[in-house]
């Protein structure tokens, strides 16, 4: 997978894209990452890239002139690829574990990193996508790139260990993860529960899709409507229901 | 404000936190940041932080032992302030802007970051706070923590010049955003809206509160039901329902 990306901030980059399993994807050439000043691409004497709202108001917009300059280049640079081109933007779709797996699907993605006040509306006539990190305000689009290509490199082929399964992850099975143990058995007084430890995986596995259940239905209970329960599902879940409100 | 993160990856920290705004927060001592690296509390002389999970199953845990002893460092240096212990997990409250603005008004923010399958459950009993950071999975909570980071910083006072006002962005008003334009006034034949260039104010801001609207209605219709709408808005949005729907 190729991956650009557009900022004023390349240097924000350099820690998080070189740490971990996306610097070990990377280093194993799973992924390349170029990330591009876009000042670089500004046409105006001064490398200006932001200016003044047209009918006033406070702060500063992105000119769309560097931002689709900067595009070309990457178009020159790999004319064979089909792109994707995201502009991180608040009013964008909220990015969810969905969108990454259709990221995960893609050849080329090319994230847009926004800063100041927001873009001017035509950088939008430029892109394919435009996605929300979340319901929070953020000081730029960098941190949210860096989250969803973590998000999406994770889901490549060959990137994670056997050690490191996608498989199980929360908001992957639909339930938040049941509650997890290791060594000591006891620290400073607080116990692993005995089922997991007497070795009976059936009672294991059943205690853990009950427990898995019961964080959910107690923490998130609006990601419960959308499952599809077995039987057995159902019956604990009523069984929560009852020991929870006792 | 004080924070301090708990993480095995510390050089990720580098780039982001020494940017941008938050680059400026802290050479302003506006805020102190301190990233450790929670290998270097483990007891164990192999400085292991990890270990399998009771009852089996694939991937390893981090142990409560590194963390607890961290945290107790952590204590030491600042024993006078009120700390927020915030654990980064999938499986936490939804990190939004309510929650942003609830850390911005604290003294003392501590970051536990995860890596790996999963924490011991008892690492829970540790912390104040969990929280996810989206509805998608991260191969640890470092970006997270710097995305929270990122969100709480730029509300705490002083931080953000006159230029970057926090006051009408996307999520604080509970309004997507309006189109913004700037120069060129015709770029490639796309043009800005001529209401905009004309300078009469009043027209200016009912095209501004009409685009907010229409683009939340398209977009994100959900948030339009948590809004409390003047008699101007609801007649605005009857009237989008019609343009949309024509």
């Amino acid at each position: 997978m190729k991956i650009d990306v557009l900022t004023l901030f390349p240097k924000m980059f350099e820690g998080p894209m070189n740490e971990s399993i996306l610097g070990k994807a990377k280093q194993r050439e799973l992924v390349e990452v170029n990330v591009h000043n876009f000042r670089d691409f500004s046409d105006n004497k001064h490398q200006q890239v932001d200016d003044y709202p047209y009918g006033g108001g406070a702060g500063m917009l992105l000119k769309v002139q560097p931002i689709d300059d900067a595009l070309a280049h990457i178009n020159e640079q790999s004319p064979e690829t089909k792109k994707r081109v995201i502009l991180l933007d608040p009013a964008g779709i909220p990015f969810n574990q969905k969108v990454a797996e259709e990221f995960s699907e893609e050849e080329h993605l090319v994230f847009i990193c926004g800063h100041y006040e927001g873009y001017d509306e035509r950088i939008r006539s430029l892109v394919t996508d435009e996605v929300s990190l979340g319901d929070y305000v953020l000081t730029g689009g960098e941190l949210g790139a860096m989250v969803m290509i973590d998000a999406t490199v994770r889901l490549l082929p060959e990137v994670l260990g056997n050690d490191e399964s996608a498989v199980t992850d929360s908001h992957s099975t639909g339930l938040l993860e049941h509650p997890h143990y290791t060594r000591p058995a006891d620290y400073k007084g607080m116990r692993v529960p005995e089922v997991l430890t007497n070795g009976n995986h059936k009672l294991i596995d059943e205690w853990r899709l009950k427990e898995s259940l019961r964080r959910t239905y107690l923490r998130r209970p609006e990601m419960l409507e959308k499952l599809d329960m077995s039987a057995q599902m159902i019956k604990m879940l009523e069984q929560i229901k009852q020991e929870e409100n006792a």
